[in-house]
């Protein structure tokens, strides 16, 4: 089985994650064959490695790690990579791909365009 | 004219604005004929104040503000709406309309669903 982690930033308002909840059932709906879960850089739970670990246990060989991040700061440039070298020291066994942040992907950017100018005259 | 202001966080990292400095000009890009700036709640300039003031000094009686913001915690309920209700008291000619945060609309979490999922097996 394939694992997918939404790793974003985490707040101290637990409403604050309501979206990105609404964004794991989204993803869980479209491929019921992944295991999905977010993980937290920070301010909630679970973190990178605690969430791959229980990837593992749930049998997941590979895991993929979607940066929800819009901004391109020291997140996601140091924190996010460190991260993920402590996971891969920790479960070698684990085939780990680390995407581009959400942010960055021209298409996210094309339909954050399209929102913003919706019904504009 | 219609002046459109992409409300973001702010980071220290300079670098952190990128993406949407790129995203202002995708917007430009797709509607010249509006003013576009980036605005920001806190570490960056221009904040929110500052820059409606320079879209109304550019002959801008209207303003749409969206909150390119994921997450839903205090910044995006607390925080925008009274730095919109401090700029409507400030430009009471302009008309002031706030669209909901980009990371509740559905088109947008649906492209990142996308985005998240493609290549996978």
């Amino acid at each position: 089985m394939t694992g997918l982690i939404l790793f974003v930033h985490g707040a101290r308002d637990a409403r604050w994650r309501e979206p990105f909840d609404r964004l794991a059932r989204k993803v869980e709906a479209a491929r019921p064959d992944l295991a999905v879960t977010l993980a937290f850089l920070e301010l909630m739970q679970p973190d990178l490695l605690t969430a791959a670990g229980a990837l593992a246990a749930r049998g997941c060989r590979s895991l993929r790690i979607v940066p929800v991040f819009l901004g391109q700061g020291g997140h996601v440039r140091e924190d996010l990579p460190e991260a993920v070298n402590a996971l891969r020291e920790r479960y070698p066994g684990l085939e780990v791909e680390l995407r581009i942040a959400i942010g960055e992907d021209d298409a996210v950017q094309d339909q954050i365009v399209t929102t913003a100018l919706m019904g504009l005259p």
